[in-house]
């Protein structure tokens, strides 16, 4: 989780929401990633998503049954299906996520009918630091401007 | 939808579950894509992300505003969060996905509250020919393996 809030913290450098994620094989980092959805202008380029896919390209397969992702925010609805279509095995993560979350919060989408594979959850790892880099990006933006 | 159909026939020639998307942008079209979670080994390469990166990277920005997405199966979580990241304006999908989809079946994630925004839903357009080639693709796998 530490690599995961340093990848966070270089999102916010770069002026991105700071959200990071580590993907870990055989007790080993084999892809990192943090949002990059305004220097691409991507809205799919959540950190998970980039995780996911630059994991899935290293070990030349489509489904990540043996990993275990680690990420500082509570995934969204987009990036919480893509976790489970990748077949993740183990979900970690850091804040919880009330308004934009999709794991304990709105649609629980492990907990529905319609996911076909339900990842282990650990949530609130690391939970205060992961919650204070995103607080520390969003407050000046609040208070100089209503771009929020 | 004849050409978001046109691609998912693209897609079932090439071994991919055959759906296909095309994204709209004042009366033209600005991008089209198949399904390749197969061939790319990437398990976000739906239709309707491909298509989304790709008017992204054409219209330079971020958001598709006054964009419509017309695709042949009702999307799934993901691809419903990332409709939504992107602010597509209106939604068009042919046959429906009780299984998998989340815009009139499991989460319906537009009607959520975690979901900021929610574009026009018009389904069930082309449903019958959406329909019989996923129907198509499936029946001859389901005969001679138990693969799925």
């Amino acid at each position: 989780m530490q690599m995961a809030l340093e990848q966070a913290r270089r999102a916010a450098e770069n002026g991105e929401v700071p959200v990071g994620a580590v993907l870990v094989y055989q007790d080993r980092i084999i892809a990192m990633a943090h949002n990059l959805t305004e220097s691409r202008r991507d809205p799919t380029a959540h950190a998970e998503i980039l995780a996911i896919r630059e994991a899935c390209q290293k070990l030349e397969q489509g489904r990540l049954v043996d990993c275990d992702l680690y990420v500082t925010l509570e995934p969204c609805t987009m990036c919480a299906g893509a976790i489970s279509h990748a077949r993740v095995r183990r979900l970690i993560y850091g804040a919880y996520d009330p308004k934009g979350g999709a794991v304990d919060h709105g649609g629980r989408f492990f907990q529905s009918a319609t996911c076909l594979h339900r990842p282990e959850v650990i949530s609130g790892v690391s939970e205060t630091e992961s919650g204070e880099l995103l607080k520390r990006f969003f407050l000046p933006k609040r208070n100089t401007a209503n771009l929020y």
